[in-house]
């Protein structure tokens, strides 16, 4: 079941996500961004849309993720992934169960897991997810739900904490200190911040990063 | 498909929904009263609780609503109603589009859809869906989306507007006012805060108002 997850990025070591708070771009319109950048697996976030709305972009980011042959994963909502054949649904420590999740998704789809600490991860890996999330890794202004930061330490522990499960290092993460998160034992880095600030254009900055992982 | 609704109401015109603002029972608990009270179809309704928190509630709940031989239609959540294999899903204005909650729940599923307006009402009786709901009926205290009070005449023009499909009127439907509903066209009447208020408990209420009915 893990290996879902790692295909799909096929050799890249980043997970961006989209963001309408930090970019003024649709959500269809960010995933061709990071597409053009060199992204293969993107996470639509959204917040403070409607149910409705949600939907509506995310039918439209599904379409561009498929033109672009993008694996595209919906962040909570399993109703709107599932509806819209997305390829996963991200769960965070307040969203549905996992189980409960799998059962209506099925086997093949991709499903992650957010957690914030040694322990929270260790629980995730017993649970039917394709990949475990930890942040946030340092200090950030992104919303992280007031978890203290993980640090390069506690990482290195919740790498030896999951076993081979693949691992999503997300919050606070830069160019800067990217490298030392895969070293500390990360399979995939989340960026949001440092690929949209500051114009709310990511393509190049996607490439950038990419070239430097 | 139409009847899927009727049908599970059994001959009663009352469709209860669950408030924990206006009582402190679990829904779980909310849903037992009810059935005490001869409810046969309610809805259970969840404005504040994380989703991982609703799906725990509903979880409860729904295993109550076996016990008791109750239908029982899960608010907004079409992944929770799935997971949990509830008998529908009630949808409001901005939520998911019926068809798509059509699509992953299937045929035998119902689903409601709440209006506010004869022209609402009339996009939905072309909806896959097994009632409109339509309202508030009269000014209330429990929050309506700011809609204006439909009224007894409006409502004689939605149920002309929505032919044979099976409507439910909502919103400031008392004792008192629950007969004029009836005869100005709806097939069952939605109450809230007349079941709940004063004391929090439904069963003596909704007993009464069922003999009533």
């Amino acid at each position: 079941m893990s290996s879902n997850f790692l295909n799909a990025l096929g050799g890249t070591r980043l997970y961006p996500l989209t963001d309408r708070q930090l970019s003024k771009l649709s959500h269809a319109e960010q995933i061709s961004q990071l597409s053009a950048g060199g992204a293969k697996v993107v996470q639509l976030r959204e917040k403070s849309l409607s149910p409705l709305e949600f939907y509506r972009e995310a039918e439209a980011a599904v379409r561009v993720a498929r033109e672009c042959g993008l694996t595209i994963i919906i962040n909570d909502r399993v109703d709107i992934a599932l509806a819209l054949k997305a390829d996963g649904v991200h769960l965070g420590q307040d969203d549905m169960p996992a189980e409960a999740a799998r059962g209506i998704l099925g086997p093949r789809a991709i499903i992650g897991f957010s957690t914030h600490n040694v322990e929270q991860a260790q629980l995730a890996a017993a649970m039917p997810v394709d990949y475990v999330a930890i942040g946030p890794m340092f200090a950030t202004l992104t919303k992280q739900g007031g978890y203290a930061p993980v640090g390069l330490e506690e990482l290195n522990l919740v790498r030896q904490a999951i076993g081979g499960r693949p691992l999503v290092a997300i919050g606070g993460i830069t160019f800067e200190n990217s490298l030392s998160v895969l070293s500390a034992g990360a399979d995939a880095l989340s960026l949001i911040r440092d690929i949209w600030i500051p114009d709310g254009q990511a393509s190049n900055r996607t490439r950038r990063l990419l070239h430097r992982l």
